[in-house]
């Protein structure tokens, strides 16, 4: 059917995440009723198309297999396979060959590898092995999850965050792997520094920059600032992107009430130099329009009103809301404001 | 402790084995009680060394995985670990990431790839490919297992069976892998030949010709003659190993009352043209003193007894015994009866 008419094209957002957090908020913008009735009555007749461009700094090589923790995060929420309980996984998980490969005495044990979960990384290590990018890899296998969005990996090329660290054997300062820190460490050894390595040769994957210059809007959920958006953010010519297009770019707090709602970003800030708070992590991102930063508006949980101001002063527009995500139509509300915020009011001119 | 008698010295037999029905009867070779007393009475103080060289014709390639069925049979069933009830596998064993394979719609599905078992293929894929050989990882995954045999495959190079068939679907002839006509087709498509892909290339793996040529006494178990003992003798310099040396070669039938015990042995002995019987395959074998065979003993089932006459005539020494390997003492028996006809009077000597 030809489009001849503006007002039936799709309103095109675009969001930066990373796994359990960045999952949640975009199963709330694309299947919450609360979302679907305010495109219903503001942009009747068009779609929400929805482009997600993951972090894949933490993919890691387990075992032979190639393990994309955050692209499987989204796949699993979105497709309706992700375990409810742990937020990461399959539902119905057994962790049969896990077990079994620590009875052959091999490393790494504290991996959570799921025997369901193995299937789909069998998938994708022989997909990629075969000569696939990661980006035809990720479209095949949400063939079978339909999340109902444009997957994306940041990159298809290799760039994997590692930590620096004092190691706790040892002393001596080395590098290990994100996930050893998060997973084995649960964080709790200082980091010194992220090291993105394959940072300077990755280029992002194809349809990544077109899907933030060609967005109506951009949204960075609340993922961690750190290690998930400024993962992405590391790949050449995506920050460029995000200052450089005409879309409103709008983030959601991963901080409430002074804490990360999820996982521990507060051990990633702190490495940074970045204070724990909401107002901490948008000033981190930074205005765009009053300086070299990223933002046009920022939403805050009500537990920090007080930090609207402070915002607002450095050039983001903020708001404060409930941002707890307890389920998929309260997260819906956050989006819904998301969207009734900061999309443009011309996209309402053809309607 | 030094050795300082031949008395001492252990009694070196060699195996060479297929899976299940190899797997069995070593089993009772190695662990029955009745043999263990048979080798005290008879050889006080010596030990009985077992080495097997492994069939890895049926070696395939499943979802990036590297599977060796014979070698993992042997050493399940040794290491305790099989399913008794299937005969290959491991007990207790779940197949999750086999369905949800299937979910993905890759192929091939028809390979029983259980959760347990796909721990050891995960540790074999990565060892090689790391650059260690298959004789060594056979070895590393055995200190988990402790099989109590020295357990070597036929070749570290890739020498895979493929089966000639006309193509149900396309009725055109085709060479499929011998595991795809096994377990797919239940050997029920005709076989017009057998094509072992890389055998002009294959050498034996290290150890194999010295296990043969040091050995007391070798051992073909009743393992498949044409796909498993077979393709082990098709490996350069193997036949003639077995030819030369000076031990006694004795065979265990694996037709009983002129129908295979376990598997299709009949669809491949057909292909071949050698008879479905415990006379045909002995023949096939052929006899080391007569002729440019392999077998100086034979060992047929007690419904088969009117077949020893015949191939006593061809020149192989042949009794006939129960050889239904019920259980382990029973196997043990069958054992028992190979080492007290085969082992030669002369390692007695010195005891």
């Amino acid at each position: 059917m030809a489009r001849n008419s503006e007002k039936f094209e799709a309103i095109r957002v675009t969001v930066l995440a990373g796994g359990i957090g960045g999952a949640r908020f975009i199963r709330g913008l694309t299947q919450s009723t609360i979302v679907k009735e305010f495109m219903a009555e503001r942009f009747p007749g068009r779609e929400l198309e929805v482009t997600v461009i993951a972090n894949t700094g933490d993919d890691i090589w387990i075992h032979g297999l190639r393990v994309c923790p955050d692209l499987d995060s989204i796949m699993y929420t979105l497709g309706g396979g992700i375990s409810a309980e742990r937020g990461w996984g399959r539902e119905n998980e057994t962790f049969t060959a896990k077990d079994e490969l620590a009875a052959y005495g091999v490393e790494p044990t504290w991996f959570g590898l799921g025997d369901r979960d193995i299937a789909t990384h069998l998938v994708r290590t022989t997909s990629l092995n075969s000569g696939y990018s990661l980006s035809e890899v990720t479209q095949a296998l949400c063939t079978r999850w339909q999340p109902g969005i444009r997957l994306i990996p940041m990159s298809d090329d290799r760039c994997e965050t590692h930590v620096v660290v004092d190691h706790p054997d040892t002393q001596s300062r080395v590098a290990i792997h994100f996930q050893e820190w998060w997973i084995k460490y649960r964080a709790s050894l200082p980091a010194h520094d992220f090291v993105y390595v394959g940072k300077d040769q990755a280029r992002p994957a194809p349809g990544v920059l077109d899907a933030i210059a060609n967005a109506d809007l951009v949204i960075l959920p609340p993922s961690n600032p750190v290690v998930s958006i400024g993962t992405i953010l590391n790949i050449a010519g995506i920050r460029d992107a995000l200052k450089n297009t005409s879309a409103p770019v709008i983030g959601v707090s991963p901080i409430v009430n002074g804490a990360p709602v999820r996982g521990m970003a507060d051990a990633c800030l702190s490495a940074i130099g970045v204070e724990t708070s909401a107002a901490g992590v948008a000033l981190h991102y930074g205005s765009r329009t009053s300086g070299s930063g990223l933002l046009d508006f920022w939403l805050v949980d009500t537990s920090d009103s007080d930090s609207v101001e402070e915002v607002n002063a450095a050039g983001i527009s903020c708001s404060a809301i409930p941002l707890m995500m307890s389920d998929v139509e309260i997260t819906g509300a956050i989006a819904r404001t998301a969207l009734s915020l900061a999309l443009p009011s011309t996209l309402n001119a053809s309607s």
